[in-house]
């Protein structure tokens, strides 16, 4: 392509955090390859004088782009809302549609308040700090306690298993225990102590041998540790430990976070918050 | 109300994760006191036989029930859309119309593929992942490496730190240290050794003294530490120390662990992801 790239500011504006408007911009705007996106986050963006800092913010960035920015807003004041309308900006107002969608659903009118995504986190609030906790406490092998794990994750040493761990905790309040398949374990070709008693909900974590060898080496360059062989033969024989116990595994290689987190919670039937 | 509740089946269907349906849904349901939903995850929902199950777990709601089900939806596939579509439920298509408003503004067509959250999630996925071992190096006053942090969380025990800095790491990829102030730091009202040298750093958590005497008593009940008292004097010591090294600070009494990471981007100047 001869033709500059297109550039266009996003504006993520929110009376509360505004993380909804972001998560939901970032997969809309994942639909678009040829546009060079500059995202801002304006949250927290709840009375006049707020709203008017952010229309100076995005008048600049409209003119150093030569384009309209785009706003992705929630937010609940209709006079808010007004001002970000009459700015020259694209808004994509995302809870007015849905809410008068639904109000007509429900015959019910929608509660007009701002940060209600609070009191919805609030209710859950204390699930989510206690998982988390449980987590920190229950990360790398640590096995007391664990009969109140709702998921044990297994495998070899970085291939994934603590920032699944943790997710599930953080976003699902999910108490999720995990614990490393050291080269000993697999010599032995058993479950470790204690994780016997907990077959059911134990699952597994596998990785592609090339990326592993590439995450260790970062750690411990030149290492045994991190070398393509033993990368090859811990992964083989923890394979190889997991079908013989009769346990569920994935494939982590080319999968986020909240992917292979969605995919635990499916496959050992947690429902979560 | 004598009325009975109104009952309604909410399933959040996708052919990613379904996290932003879902963080979508929940925040327009919030909208909505007078009505008892029950929420049911539908992810990976990416082939016709998916869709055919999901459709008759639908009609099951909807019979028990005795009302349609709500179904918030981000799938790309104008087929299946269409199957759920015609399955008499009130359907709110995320991506349909917003992709459309976009494609006009932008004078370029959507990419048509499943899973595009995906692709943003591995583009940041290995900042995140730094992000989380450094934060889960940095927990509870570890402080080898400090000068790499984003940013510092400060306060007494138990009051939000720990959930806050993994948030931020998860989240926005903010590497996030966290150090407690214990008793003997406040006793001698200065800053513990070495984050004296990362004071623009710092940022403080404080907390109402009755919840964190609550908090504190599910943990060690009847004990010193976790008395009215005792926490009442840790947390005005604190205030003093944070008032007297110049350190920005927020009570997180009555937020959620979002708004408390949200503000402290906003005040640090931290960009995230």
């Amino acid at each position: 392509m001869s033709r500059t790239m297109q550039k266009r500011a996003v504006f993520f504006i929110s009376d509360g955090t505004g993380i909804t408007a972001e998560g939901l911009g970032m997969s809309l705007l994942a639909h678009f390859s040829g546009v060079a996106f500059h995202h801002v986050r304006l949250p927290f963006v709840d009375n006049i004088d707020k709203a008017g800092e952010a229309l100076l913010r995005i008048a600049a960035a409209q003119k150093h782009d030569g384009a309209r920015a785009i706003l992705i807003m929630t937010l609940v004041s209709k006079e808010l809302r007004t001002m970000f309308e009459n700015s020259g900006a694209l808004c994509l107002d995302i809870f007015g549609g849905y809410l008068q969608t639904l109000a007509a659903e429900l015959d019910t009118q929608p509660i007009r308040a701002t940060g209600l995504g609070r009191k919805v986190a609030a209710v859950d609030y204390r699930k989510r700090i206690d998982a988390i906790n449980f987590t920190f406490g229950h990360d790398d092998g640590i096995t007391d306690n664990l009969q109140s794990a709702e998921v044990i994750l297994i495998g070899v040493s970085r291939c994934g298993k603590t920032p699944t761990s943790l997710y599930l905790a953080m976003q699902f309040g999910i108490r999720a225990a995990n614990y490393p398949l050291i080269p000993e374990d697999l010599e032995r070709m058993v479950l470790p102590g204690k994780l016997g008693n907990y077959r059911g909900r134990i699952f597994g974590l596998t990785i592609d041998p090339e990326r592993l060898h590439r995450i260790r080496s970062e750690r411990r360059p030149h290492s045994n540790y991190a070398s393509i062989e033993n990368c090859r033969h811990e992964l083989h024989l923890a394979e190889e430990l997991m079908r013989r116990e009769g346990i569920r595994w994935m494939d982590t290689t080319t999968r986020s976070v909240e992917e292979i987190a969605t995919t635990v919670m499916q496959q050992m039937n947690l429902d979560g918050l």
